[in-house]
């Protein structure tokens, strides 16, 4: 049965959902990651039950060569240990989509880590120095997205470099388009979602006609302190299925908060913004 | 090909590799998927070539339920996070062995957290506090050995359970017979190996008769400080086709180094113990 709100089957989302969550584990996105199982354990079917009726599905492991995969694995469990120069080293030579935007991502951790370990010694950290870190990952990535290599996951990784050097209105079209390839991908939309600074820009946007857009707009409705609206947009996606979302929850919460502040006059843009993630 | 050492061709080895390290992976034993993933990376092929050869298999995400997936799927990504609380409330209604692993093993990681958290604040914590925060846990896996509910996975973390309450001698056979029914269980032999105070002791154990033997026997000896043994089962393991294997150039290295302070006249036993893992 059809969602009316979503124009598709609860069913058919629990399998979108499910593999967006693993190829977002296969290349380390654990934030999406997580968000996407607590979305996946938030549905509610329409008719009672829990969320568990729908069929297991067997995902493939796709985007990972028969050549790549030992190095893979050895990396991916350097990662896990927050080990990205070692896990760095052992992809370069890999060449499949998901190798690849490991390596990359290990490259930029590798150098975030560095700085917010070196954080407490360099406290007057120049925008410059910042730069020159990352100068070497953003070249890369700028040089494949001329020649259109960069797919969803990698445009998101361009996306957030982009943003880290202050090029916020570069970022906004990559991110658009990274949403576009991959309407799954949360941490595109997340990142993209404190760059629009007005309604109108929001509407403007030529974004994907895909469900996970609903929850991008109701985010930067309260993101834009428009509280009433993105209220009413969460309770439409609650109702649409997602009554157990702990995301849904939390945004309510913060909604609820902004307009308890607003009664005590606090001024718009200037409140203090809350992350769930 | 069989390997004369092994009895079992290296494509296989590579294979049984492969899965366990899944499996490793699905538990949260991230350790050990790391010495499994280095381990598959630093097999060569005799004819030369590289570790890359050998055919992707496809593995099946068995040992989780349909109704546990999106239980699981949470309570892992919590996992990821350190929330073992979190992920520990989320698997208790789940009835499958992964998810039953996970519950108890973020259980007991949970008030390990808590117990290394307070350490600057209880820095005179007591051996009885101890107990009493993990008598929970060691209760119920108690309990279900006696009813012989305890898998490879379960059994590993009852050993490390006694181990943890100064059980040792009862430790023994419960790690024995973790690595009995799943030899590749490293994180197990890892905890057997140094409740082993001399040869004999290892001799006398009824261990299977699998290659995984072979590394637990090599790294024992190294541990009993029986260096030039350990050198050559070492050596053996090698030239059998783990010629890249970094934990092997690791365990030589140690035992090198543990030859250098015995020309220097430093005493058995007494002497500074390293740790790769």
């Amino acid at each position: 049965m059809s969602n009316p709100l979503f124009n598709k089957s609860l069913a058919d989302i629990h399998h979108e959902i499910t593999v967006a969550r693993q190829e977002c584990v296969h290349r380390g996105l654990n934030q999406t990651a997580k968000w996407l199982s607590e979305l996946k354990y938030g549905i509610v079917q329409p008719l009672g039950g829990d969320s568990n009726i729908f069929p297991h599905i067997h995902i493939q492991n796709s985007g990972i060569d028969d050549a790549d995969q030992n190095a893979y694995d050895l990396a991916k469990s350097y990662f896990d240990f927050r080990e990205f120069d070692r896990c760095n080293f052992f992809l370069e030579k890999t060449t499949s989509p998901v190798p690849r935007f490991l390596y990359y991502y290990s490259s930029y951790m590798a150098k975030e880590k560095r700085r917010s370990d070196n954080l407490t010694d360099e406290a007057n950290l120049t925008e410059t120095s910042q730069l020159t870190d990352l100068n070497d990952v953003y070249t890369k990535l700028k040089t494949l997205h001329a020649q259109r290599k960069l797919d969803a996951y990698h445009l998101y990784l361009y996306g957030v470099l982009l943003k880290k050097l202050d090029l916020k209105e570069l970022a906004i079209p990559i991110l658009v388009e990274s949403v576009t390839t991959a309407p799954m991908l949360w941490c595109s939309w997340l990142e993209l979602a404190p760059l629009i600074s007005k309604k109108e820009q929001l509407v403007s946007l030529n974004l994907p006609n895909h469900w996970m857009k609903s929850f991008f707009v109701a985010h930067t409705h309260i993101e834009l302190f428009l509280n009433d609206e993105g209220l009413q947009l969460f309770e439409e996606l609650k109702n649409a299925g997602f009554q157990k979302s702990t995301y849904i929850t939390a945004q309510t919460a913060i909604a609820y908060h902004n307009k308890r502040s607003e009664c005590f006059g606090a001024s718009g843009r200037g409140r203090r913004r809350y992350s769930v993630l």
